[in-house]
Parts: C-alpha cells; sequence; structure tokens
C-alpha cells in the first residue's frame, strides 16, 4: 500500500510533538525516521529502564513502539487532528536482552477517525535485527476544530 | 473466587523482586498492597512520564499495571518460578490528568503455567477514583529448576 | 456506574437487529436479556459449533460475547447510529465443556463514537457457572445521518 | 524466517482433525494450503453466518483465521501435542462484503510451549483481495505424554 501524507510539514510537526514528550527525553528514545505511515525511534538500554532480571521492562518496550505507531498514523492525518491511543495488544516474543533497541510503527489501515497500526520492537545484536515484541494498535484522530 | 499463596513468604519475595526493578525506581512506582492474586502499585505524576498534551504516557501506564499484574500472579506460583508477562492487551478510557495513579493487578485464572490477570490504572482526584486504563493479560511461570 | 438508556425503544431496536443475524439462527444464540450496558446471549451446545476435541470452538464463544457486548454498547447509543466492532481481545481460561453457555457484554466506558466493553462466556454445569473467556473489545458508534 | 516441521505427516495430521472440526463443516470452511508454519482456510459467503448489516459475523471471520493459526502453530509442535488458543486480539479492518475469504494463519515465534502467530482474513473481489481483519494470537502446546 503506497500511503501519502496530507500534510507536507509532517516531519516538523512529528519532530516537534516528540520533543514534548517527557517520557522519551527521560527515557533516551529518539526520533530515527518519519515516513507517510512509518515511524522509528530507538532506545539505547539504560538500568533506569530494567525489570527484576535487568532486561528492558515490557512497559517500556511498549512506550516506544506505542509513540511509533501513533506517529505513524499520525503522519496521515490532517495536520489540525490530534492522534489519541484507543487501545493496543502487545505480544513478548523474547527477553529484551541487549544494548540497542529499535521501535517501528505502520499505518496499516488508515481512516478518518481510526487508524489501524502494527508495530514491533527490534533489538540489534551486532548486525542482527531479532524482534523481541509485537504490537497491533488502534488509533483515533481527535479534531481540535 | 478465594485465591491462597503457596508460598508463605510471597510479600518478601516480591518486595525484593520488585527493588530490582530500575525502572520502578526511575519513574517513582511504589508497591502498596501485596496479597494473594492481587498486586497495588501507586505512581504518582511526574513531567519525566509524559506525552506530548503533558499526561502520563500510555506505555507508562502499562509499566505499572504490567508489573502489578505479573506480581499478582507470582504471588500464586510455586516460589522458584519465575513470572514472564507473554503479551497484553489495554484500552485507554480517559485522559490520565491527575497527581496520583493507582495500578491494580488481579488474578482472573491461576494455573500451573498460564496465568490469566486483569488490571486497571485509576486516577485519585480527591477522594475519588476514575479508572484511566483496562488491561487483560497473560502471565507464564517459568520453572528454574 | 449506572448507565441509562437514551433511546426508550432499545429492547425492541436490538431484538429486531438481533433477529437480523442469521449467524445467531444458524448457531442456535438466543437474546435473554437486554439491560441499559449489558446484554446477554445464551448458546446451547451443538456438534455443529466444535472444533476438534469436541468442544465449542473458540470462534463460536467469540460470536456470541462479540454480539453481546456490541448489543450492549448499542443500548446506550443514539438510536439513528449503527454499532461496529473495532477490535477485540479474547482469553481462553477453560476448555469449553458443557451443555448450555452464557455470553455476557457489559460496556466499561459509554462514548460518543468510542465504547469499551468487557464479556465474559459462562459454562453452566447444574447450578454452576464457570467462566470459560473472557473479553476486552472497542466498538463505534457509526452515524446514519 | 524458514520454519521446518519435526513432524513429516503433518499434512494429513492437520487435514484429519481439520474435518473433525463441526464447526467447519456447518460454516463451510476449506483447508486449502498447509505448510510449515503457514496455513489457509476458505470459507465462501453464506446468510447463515451474516450479523445484522448482511455480511459476515466478525466471530466468523474469527473463527476461520483462529483455526488457520492454531493448525499453522501445530504444524511446527510435537506431532503427540495438542495445540490450544490461549488468546487472540482481532482488529476488523472494513466491512465483510464479498463471496469469497480467505484466511491466513502464519506462524511469527515459534516456540516448546508457546506459539506466537499473526493472521488475516482476505476478501477476493475478482482478482483483487482485500484484508478485512487482523488478529495477533498467542498458541500453546499441551503434550499427550
Amino acid at each position: 500500500m503506497h500511503l501519502r501524507a496530507k500534510d507536507e510539514n509532517f516531519v516538523n510537526r512529528i519532530s516537534a510533538s516528540f520533543k514534548k514528550q517527557g517520557v522519551m527525553q527521560a527515557i533516551g528514545g529518539q526520533l530515527v525516521k518519519v515516513e507517510p505511515g512509518e515511524v522509528h525511534i530507538e532506545l539505547p538500554f539504560s538500568e533506569k529502564l530494567t525489570q527484576q532480571h535487568g532486561y528492558i521492562h515490557a512497559g517500556i518496550l511498549t512506550t516506544v513502539v506505542d509513540s511509533a505507531c501513533g506517529y505513524a498514523a499520525w503522519t496521515l492525518m490532517d495536520p489540525e487532528a490530534e492522534v489519541l491511543t484507543i487501545e493496543y495488544k502487545v505480544n513478548f516474543l523474547l527477553p529484551a536482552k541487549g544494548k540497542d533497541f529499535l521501535a517501528v510503527g505502520h499505518v496499516v489501515k488508515p481512516g478518518r477517525t481510526i487508524t489501524v497500526c502494527t508495530g514491533e520492537v527490534l533489538v540489534k545484536n551486532g548486525s542482527e535485527y531479532k524482534t523481541v515484541a509485537i504490537m497491533q494498535a488502534t488509533m483515533m484522530a481527535i479534531s481540535n476544530k
């Protein structure tokens, strides 16, 4: 599916919004790719993000892939609309062992009100990426008019 | 359903594990209740936890309610087993506006391998609690033997 | 939460819609309770509904509890709106062994556009009910105007 | 990911199990492809399968894609194990309008106990396929030993 942004300024719009996410500064998330219907966020390992076994907590993986999916949906929405996460579901496939993580959000079905996304979190080991989590999410456009 | 812990020492076991979660120290989560099949975690608002509109990020709400559900499941497991989040689904009902949040995890169906939980995140406004998110989660016991 | 129907005629509206569901006639689902924010559907066992071990197929349990949740949401919507299932998640707690099943759908959070529901499927053994499946679902009001 | 079946006889094993699913005979589901980690089931439209607007009911779409995912998981399991659906989540992307449907189940992450799958239901309009529903599911191997 070829997806097109209605808003020429979508990269700036999303970068500005991302900077307002206090949590991304706190956890070290970095916005590394913004394309129509696809957004990537990198997350380096930190001991501040761990669960009891020393791996990244499932909820932190969810935080980055939720933002990746939400912004992927927002690339295709009217610039005046806000994007809201209605719900998501995440499966954890492997322990999140590693130093460098990448969250990828994709739009599967854009819509005027509801946009459905899938996402994944990958861990980079050398030149190899492994999927540690997959998400299926529902995003909503909220009009500000 | 009346639930019983097999392990007399489950409160200490869970408190010790909770202290090892680097993320809970970083975000300010506090373990406030540990009973058989039910665990509560409090989270005060912080600007370090916000999304672009200044509310707590969905993924941070998920982090605390995932830990509440995982530990609720773990109260009922063999003490030698570890608990692992297989998957969860979360619906967001209201914007997470407020100063004090409470995540509650419940066991709905305990099992030798698989335990199913439900959870919710409440926001406290004065003496009133409102549910801002609900979770349905699948936890797994991993034997260490 | 006390829920009120805006439409006095909601029971008739839902009964008429239920009769149009070809699948409910085919599988033997019966609408047994319609209250504001809550709908019950009974389903007797039939060999036409089974998976390979002779129990009711997970998808058939889902069919009845989806309709129970969708109609529960619809009790509270404007009478001109249609209700649409956006998504759901179901956990299966026990094998669906038994002769008589009851699907219950509840509204957890009504909304102008989005309504969040929880549901369950119970099996009746004598006078005892056991929960075999739980659902968390997102329903949407579609205006016909 | 290249997936291999441990059991040479997996196609026969799955075909035999499929024939025992009373619900597949009742709804007209046909097993059309069984490969390691991937199973396809076709479903023709029938008025017996409809919701109130005359389209296939969400629960029936779920029934076929659940079986496709469950059997996809089972292709890779030990032949003595049974496969059980622990849970699934389904998003509905488009109304299920059409005459011919195809459910596709894929293994995303095989495991000794837990296998994670994704699935979709496609509608065929002429030579074009459109995705009407997507599933993310957790399957479990149950030993019969």
